[in-house]
């Protein structure tokens, strides 16, 4: 029997949730939950419903693992808690700083309610997150760099977007590589936020803008630009849509460390995402997840879990046999 | 309280036990095994015993995880199961065709005795092993490639090392640029060996030697040279001695993959190791997974278990709670 997922809210995530589901031969959409109006919302999968979220309580045996798809600031903090009291739920929760008190309210739920539920996955938190702690855990003698992109940064476009006279705006968050190069060499440079990160930004100005006026803001906007080198190219509105309509990102999770009786020998770990669409990877790792959350549901384990705390195995729809014969 | 750690066998393998030993606060080393004579044996750890393997079974209160250096060829096929019967027990079993039937025996025998084994830790088998998992199961629909080095290849220095007339050899395995670049730009390229990988020879030649014939003989050999674009430089002793004496090695795990209802969108995995010494890499891996299997032990888990098993928090110093504070 196939695995049956929901997903609830259907923006970017939800749909690339959709788009994974389809290339896992063991799982099925079973019903996308919207806090729209049903009849509106256009999904990809026959076969699967559009049901209103104050439906899904009568689905519950329904769905094995219920996906949230909703936004870190305000939809997680209450759905995934309320959502693990009737369901196995997964979300990519990124709000670093609040995850101990996101996971408590998860734990709580989930261990009342007898479901698991797996938070902040994805890729950064998630698959950095694990990549960082097997390198610290190898080398505990070292030290760590991310960068971030070729990417769009949502939080800097929409930034660009609010100043008076902007029209539309994409934000590119890029990796300086002489940077890259000097954490490859093992020198354990000291860099600065200016030396990590360029910041290009493309702008669609309004009828009768001052672009340089414009350009200065973006270029002095304290925390999102100052502390960058950014670059401003102001384009057509065609433009924009021609070539900056996709959503890339990704990035380098980096470990240096020593080892030897003097600390003679130097090694490098290093993980890089280069990624066309930003939401699909993330729903693709999500869906790898969810197939664990079914599992270890099954072995009857309850509570909140991370990408830490579950075994490699779970994710792959291959037995543990066909693992160690083909992949070790 | 430490984890108290005991090695058998004290080659390069085992001397990187010992370093790494000593940079994990929660470890000690209590006694090195060896088939030698002890008094013949010269350790680094102050306070640790040098003590027969005959005397092994005694140890079995002192010893939390005992970690097997043996060679996979012929020494823990017969070693792990045996250890097994005693003690918790790592090893970097890398023969990967033999791998099932080595998990059996080891399985067998740690369920018997109620300990813990985990076979196959390194970093390929290993983390490279893990990498190409989590890849796949993120992205189900891609492939998968693996370069190794630049490194040094024991197997094929050891093949040079045998034709008449040399007198020492170093062989590196060098991953070529230009198929690494078709990898990452998504063409999914079809490789062959001689595209993947090219080989360098550095040969010092008995006296009086014939340089051309042995330079044939090399680049001729069967499975080992014939298939690939190698290099033979030929230098002094002096010169293997100063340049060659180090086993650096490494290589990148790629996967590459499509998403989207179409697959419309392509992304990028790429793991990649830069390694000054092998085998302290190695052991730096292995001692991480020594916590790993002390943890499980207490826990009450017996039986074999591979990278795939176990979840990664296992292998951290820190806290499950301040992993997800500082880590996730």
């Amino acid at each position: 029997m196939s695995i049956r997922i929901g997903i609830l809210g259907y923006g970017n995530l939800g749909r690339g949730v959709e788009c994974a589901i389809r290339q896992n031969p063991d799982m099925e959409l079973a019903a996308v939950f919207t806090r729209r109006d049903p009849a509106t919302v256009q999904i990809l999968t026959e076969g699967a419903s559009v049901v209103s979220v104050d439906d899904a309580p009568s689905w519950q045996d329904k769905i094995d693992v219920m996906i949230l798809c909703g936004g870190s600031a305000t939809d997680l903090p209450e759905q995934t808690p309320a959502f693990a009291k009737m369901f196995n739920v997964i979300d990519s929760f990124d709000t670093h700083a609040r995850i101990p008190e996101h996971f408590a309210n998860v734990d709580a739920a989930a261990n009342q309610s007898g479901h698991v539920g797996i938070i902040s996955v994805g890729w950064d938190p998630g698959m950095f997150s694990l990549n960082r702690m097997y390198a610290n855990a190898i080398l505990p003698d070292g030290s760590d760099y991310t960068f971030w992109g070729k990417g769009v940064s949502q939080g800097h476009s929409d930034a660009i977007r609010r100043i008076p006279g902007v029209k539309d705006a994409r934000q590119y968050t890029i990796p300086v590589d002489a940077a890259l190069d000097a954490v490859r060499s093992g020198s354990n440079p000291i860099l600065t936020t200016r030396e990590k990160h360029t910041r290009e930004c493309f702008v669609v100005l309004e009828e009768g803008a001052d672009a340089a006026k414009i350009e200065e803001t973006i270029k002095t906007m304290p925390n999102y630009f100052a502390d960058y080198d950014t670059t401003v190219h102001f384009i057509s509105e065609e433009e924009l849509k021609a070539n900056h309509s996709g959503i890339p990102h990704g990035g380098f999770v980096i470990r240096t460390g020593r080892t030897g009786w003097e600390g003679e020998n130097q090694h490098l770990i290093e993980y890089r995402l280069k990624l066309d669409s930003n939401p699909e990877f993330t729903s693709s790792v999500i869906v790898a997840y969810a197939r664990a959350a079914y599992r270890l549901a099954k072995e009857g384990q309850t509570g909140c879990k991370t990408v830490f705390d579950i075994a490699p195995a779970y994710l792959s729809v291959k037995s543990n046999e066909e693992l160690r014969k083909t992949m070790l």
